[in-house]
């Protein structure tokens, strides 16, 4: 794994398309990862069809990406092919609760990030769309998502046709704690974010967004309370939609 | 990610350390993973004592590898430090919701799945812990995991001191689905899981716990409705115990 210390997250790809038998190597090889029981409790949905990106599109707030990748991948939570497993072979599955579905979420999540490591180590370019939870609904509807399925990762794939800057990342004594959780203090929080706030890209971020602070652009505009506590609610509905609540 | 097609889950360590520089570098390689506005909403509590192991083992049925292995991680959701941050920086973070919860599990999830490429490559054993997620109010506690902190991944890692065998995958057919999802027919479930269900170890599986099929060893004695349905109530607290139901 050479290329995780270079690795950046690619939004432009070239018109070459991404060879079938390629994916499918690399989604075989993603399914070694460690899995619940060997139960592999995940899905992807494939979309390579004009359509089928375009109807995606508006989930994921029209990025652009989602229409001009060659291959938009949909992982998936799914209790549902062992809950049919289950009732074809005289079992009485118990799938329908939150449990489960964090469960699932994990299996879908580890894959996911298997197969990011193998498609970055073989030349692919890859964004990874977390909008994916912010309107899960709307996903389940264009990719036909049953009960016990549930959307949790989307990836846009494709050969790069960019090289962005490397982005920055906190230092490790900020997120890795020995033996208990040590709660950061104001010194450690100056510390730790000296670097970012101190990036020209970040200073130049505040002021074309008119804020004081680095931290009140996410608050004030990213990642907003309003916007986290409705897009909550759709997800919680989803939920109960997709019968993961149904059973505690 | 040459090993990616021989790796196995390695419960049984040699006594050689894992050397706290040598975890540092994976650690710090691992971050480079995509991560939601780059807030790395992710922490890893190393356990490395024995009173801390000892601590942690029945949150995880006292396996036996939480004791034996030279290094335990607990990887957390974490919106407590950008929480913090955002308090020292003038700003309203409005991140005690579902959906920042799965926003930072995410995170969390995928950094977690980087590590163990990168360990496995370096020649490390690596047992995934799925019990973190049924009992996490004891891991909480003794983590001393405040507010917005969250357990979603163990892992135990040492030095390989076991070869098992591979553990069989169902075919690509059965969770690759092409433009929409393709609910399976009793026909489907028959050819996906026919391998799985012929091969001697899990006949004897069924066989020992006096089991019709396969299926029913999963529905009734390792994944009960009964225990999803208990741990789910468990989980449910533990998740408004640490905040994260509070708006949304």
């Amino acid at each position: 794994m050479k290329t995780i210390l270079t690795r950046r997250t690619i939004r432009k790809y070239s018109t070459q398309d991404v060879e079938p038998a390629l994916l499918d190597r690399l989604l075989t090889e993603a399914a070694r990862t460690q899995t619940m029981g060997n139960l592999q409790l995940y899905s992807v949905v494939v979309t390579r069809s004009a359509e089928g990106k375009v109807a995606l599109a508006p989930a994921h707030f029209n990025q652009p990406m989602v229409t001009q990748a060659p291959v938009v991948l949909t992982v998936c939570a799914d209790f549902r092919r062992t809950t049919t497993w289950a009732e074809c072979r005289q079992a009485t599955p118990g799938y329908d609760n939150l449990l489960s579905f964090m469960n699932a979420a994990t299996d879908a999540l580890l894959f996911t990030q298997t197969f990011c490591n193998l498609a970055e180590e073989e030349g692919l370019g890859l964004c990874y769309l977390g909008t994916t939870l912010y309107m899960p609904q709307a996903i389940i509807e264009v990719l036909q998502l049953p009960q016990l399925v549930f959307p949790v990762a989307t990836l846009t794939v494709g050969w790069p046709a960019e090289e962005p800057a490397l982005t920055d990342r906190l230092p490790l004594e900020s997120f890795v704690h020995s033996e208990h959780y040590h709660d950061p203090t104001a010194a450690d929080i100056d510390r730790f974010y000296a670097v970012k706030e101190a990036l020209p890209e970040n200073q130049e971020f505040v002021r074309i967004n008119q804020k004081e602070t680095l931290a009140q652009v996410f608050t004030d505009i990213r990642y907003t309370k309003k916007d986290n506590e409705l897009m909550s609610q759709g997800f919680w509905k989803a939920l109960r939609k997709q019968g993961f609540t149904t059973n505690g």
